[in-house]
C-alpha cells in the first residue's frame, strides 16, 4: 500500500472548506428548506404514468382484460399518493411568505386528482399522435413499433403529461418531466407550449419547441428544428430580462417542418398547409399554402483528380 | 393530513374511465395477445452481446486468456435462450392469420444461432472501425478512449448487430436495438441500411441514417449529419405512403461529410473520395473526387461601438 | 418445446471461434493487462461529487447545516478512495515501459486530494453558472429550475470536474466523463478546451466543443453549435494525424452564439460583444462588437391553391 495516510488527513479540512461554501453560495444548495420535489420520484411517476397509457409494452406482461384493472387501479392509488407529495412540495418551494398559510397538501390533492382524471382523454390524443406517426413515416413497419421505439412518441407522451400539471399551475415539476424526455430523446418541448393533435416529430434529435410556441392539428416535424425566440426584451428599470411573453412562433395545422429548419419569433406564423423544406432559417411570416426551400444552395464544387477507370456509381462493397 | 378522503374515492371511477379505453384506443395497447418481445431484455441482450464483443472493457473486470472462454461461454449459452424467446415472441407478434402454424420457436432457435454465428467477424469488423475512429480523431488519445467513450462507436455497435438481425428477417427487434442506441448516443442509424467497413462517426449527436442508404468503406460522418429522405410517394389507391423503395443517398467509399450537412433523396449518389463540407444541403449526385462547400456564406456583419482600448484578440481570462 | 437440441450443441464451437479472435483483433479487448478504469465507477463517482456540489437536490433529502457535513466528510472519505483507485488503474494501462518502476498509487492518491480540494473554487464557480443560465433564459423560473433540469448546466459541472482532473495529468477518466455528460445532454465539451465564469448553454442538444476550443467569460451558446476544427495536419513521415495543436476557435467574452451556428478553425477568434446568428457558418475571425447573422436567406417561396375563406391565422383548435 502505497496510499500515504499524511494525505487522508487533509480530508476533514477540506470537508469543512466545502460545507463553508454552503453558507456563501446559497444559491445551489437546498439546505434546511423544506424538501424539494424528488427527481427520481419524478421520473417513477413517469414511468408508471407511461405503464397506464400504454398497458402491456412496458414491465408487467401478460395483461389481459381480466386482470389489468387491478394492475392500473393499484397504479392509480399509488400515483395519487406520490403525485400528492411531490405536488405539495412543489408548491411549498415556490411559495411567497404571505401564502404560508395556505393548506398546500389539500390544494396537492385536489390537482393529483384532477389530473389523473385527465388520463382516458390522453390517451386518445396520444393513440392519434401514434397513429400520425404510422401514416408519416415509411420506414415504420407497425404500431408498436411506433409505441416501443419511437422517441418522437415518447417525447410528446411526457409533454402532453406534462402540459397538463403545467395547465393546473403546478411549478418545476413539469419541467422536471420535460427535461427527462429531453434527456432520453433529444427532443426539448417546454411544457407551456400549447400543441393540438396528431403531431409526428420523426428522429427528433435536436428539436427545440420554446414556451409560447403554438402548434395547430396535423404538423410533422423532423429531427434538429428550432421553433425559438428571436431576442427577447429586457425591463428597462431592472435590466432583467422579460419573462412570460409570447417569443415563440405559431404553426397552423398541416404544416411539415423538414429537418433543422430553424423558425423564430413570436410574430412568426406558418400559415396552414405551408411546408418548411429542410435547413431554411424563417423569421417572418408566411401565407397558408406555401412552401419555402432553400434556393439553389450556393454551394462551391471543386472536382478533383477523377481517374476515367473509376465508376461513378460504382459496386459498393458490403462486407456484412 | 389534509388529504380529502372523498377525492380518494374517485379514483376507482377513474380507474374504470381508464380501463374502459383500452377497448376503444385498441391502437395502443397490447392486452391479451401474445407478449410481445420486451425491451427490458432487448437492453440486457446489447449488455451481454457488448461484453463479448469488447471483453475487459465492461462489467466483468480481471478476465484473461486463461478465464475468458468460461465467461463468454456462458454468456453465449443464456443469450441462445433469451434472443430465441425475444425472436419468436417478434415473430408470433408479427404473423398473419395464415402462418399461425408456423413452428416460431424452432424458427426463432435458428435465427438465434446463425446471429451468434457471426460474432467472430463482426468483431473484426467493428476492431477495423476502432481503428478508423483512432486514425480520423487527432483528439483520441488512445484505442481504449475509442471503446470506451465514443458514441459513435456504441452506435455502430448496435447497428452491426441490429443489421444482421434484419438481414435475418426478425421483425421489430432491431429497431429497438438501434433507438436504445439513439437514445443513449443521439447517431440513428436504421438497421436497414447497408454500411461498409471502417465508418467513423465523431460527436455524432443529430445523425440520421435512413433505411434505405447505402454507405461505402472508409467513409467519415460528423454530427448533425441527415441521410434522409426528399420525399416519399403514396399509393395512388389507397393514399398510404409505400414503404420499402429507396428513399435515401448512396455514399460511395472514402467520403467525409462534415458536421450539419445534410444530404437527401434515393437518387442522389456522392462519389468516391468526395468532401462534403459543414452545413452543406445537397438534393443531387457528385462524381468521385468533388469537394463541395457552402460558397462564401453569405453573412452579414454589423461591427458595433468598438472602443480604441479593446484588444482584438485579449487575454482570455480562466478561472479555472 | 420446440427448440432443437442439436443447434445448442453448436454454442461451444461458437464461443471457441469468439475466444479465438481475442487473439487476433488485440485492439478491441482487454484481457490479462491491469486493470482499465472502470465505466460505471467513474459514473458513481460523478454521482457522489454532484451531491457534493449541490446538497438537498439529489439523492440525499432533509439535509441542513448541522447534518450536512457529516454527510459530506462520508462522501469525501470514500470519493479520495475510489479516485485514488481509478487514476490509478488509468496511469498504469496509460504508462510506457521505462515508468513501470513509478509509485502510480502515490501519485494518484496525490491528484485525488488535489482535485478534491479544488470543490470550494468549483462550487463558486458553477454557482456562477447557474445564475447565468437564470439571468438568460426567460422561461426559466428559478434557480432551483436550473439545478434540476437544465442539461447545459450538467454538462458543464461535469466539464469542469473533468478538466480539473485534465490539467493534472489524469489520462482517459476525464473523456469518460464529459461523454457521459454527452450521453445524458447531448452537449460534447472535450475535457482539454478551456472556459472562462458563466457560460451558458440553452437547450443544449448537439452542442460540440472541441479539445482546444477557449472561451472567455459571460459567453451563451445555444443548441447545435459546433466549435470545430477546419481541417487538421497528417504528419508528412507518418501520415498520422497530428495531436494537439490548436485546432478549434477562440471565443472572447460576452459573445452570444444562436442556434445551429458553426465557427470552425484554430485561427478564428471572435471577438468580444459579437453576436453570432442562428446557422451562421464561420471560418474566420471577427472582430469585436460584430453582428454576424445570415443575410437574407435565399429562400424559394411558392404559394399554394389558397383558398379566399382561408383564414391567414386561423383559430389554433387545441384539444388538450
Amino acid at each position: 500500500m502505497a496510499t500515504d495516510v499524511r494525505l487522508k488527513e487533509l480530508l476533514p479540512a477540506i470537508t469543512e472548506r466545502i460545507v463553508g461554501t454552503y453558507e456563501e453560495c446559497g444559491a445551489i444548495h437546498h439546505l434546511g428548506h423544506s424538501p424539494l420535489p424528488s427527481y427520481r420520484e419524478v421520473v417513477e411517476i413517469l414511468g408508471d404514468l407511461r405503464e397506464i397509457i400504454y398497458p402491456g409494452y412496458g414491465r408487467r406482461q401478460n395483461l389481459h382484460m381480466g386482470n389489468v384493472a387491478y394492475h392500473v387501479g393499484d397504479l392509480i392509488d399509488s400515483l395519487h399518493d406520490r403525485l400528492t407529495q411531490q405536488i405539495d412540495r412543489a408548491f411549498r418551494h415556490n411559495c411567497r411568505a404571505k401564502e404560508l398559510e395556505t393548506d398546500f397538501e389539500a390544494k396537492a390533492q385536489d390537482i393529483a386528482v384532477r389530473f389523473l382524471e385527465t388520463i382516458p382523454e390522453l390517451r386518445r390524443v396520444l393513440s392519434e399522435d401514434a397513429h400520425a406517426a404510422y401514416e408519416g413515416d415509411p420506414a415504420a413497419r407497425s404500431l408498436d413499433e411506433i409505441v416501443f421505439c419511437y422517441p418522437g412518441l415518447a417525447a410528446i407522451s411526457v409533454y402532453r403529461l406534462a402540459h397538463v400539471l403545467h395547465g393546473l399551475g403546478v411549478p418545476l415539476i413539469p419541467r422536471m418531466m420535460t427535461e427527462y424526455a429531453h434527456g432520453k430523446t433529444g427532443i426539448d418541448i417546454h411544457p407551456g407550449a400549447r400543441i393540438g393533435q396528431r403531431l409526428f416529430i420523426d428522429h427528433g434529435t435536436g428539436v427545440v419547441i420554446g414556451e409560447t410556441t403554438e402548434i395547430g392539428d396535423g404538423v410533422k416535424i423532423y429531427q434538429g428544428v428550432t421553433l425559438g425566440a428571436l431576442s427577447f426584451p429586457r425591463d428597462e428599470s431592472t435590466g432583467e430580462v422579460v419573462r412570460g411573453n409570447k417569443r415563440h412562433p405559431t404553426i397552423e395545422h398541416d404544416v411539415v417542418i423538414y429537418a433543422n429548419a430553424t423558425i423564430l419569433g413570436g410574430d412568426t406564423v406558418i400559415g396552414h398547409h405551408s411546408v418548411i423544406g429542410s435547413s431554411a432559417w424563417i423569421t417572418r411570416s408566411v401565407v397558408p399554402h406555401t412552401t419555402v426551400t432553400i434556393e439553389n444552395p450556393r454551394l462551391r464544387y471543386r472536382e478533383g483528380d477523377v481517374r476515367p477507370d473509376d465508376g461513378y456509381a460504382e459496386r459498393l462493397n458490403y462486407q456484412i
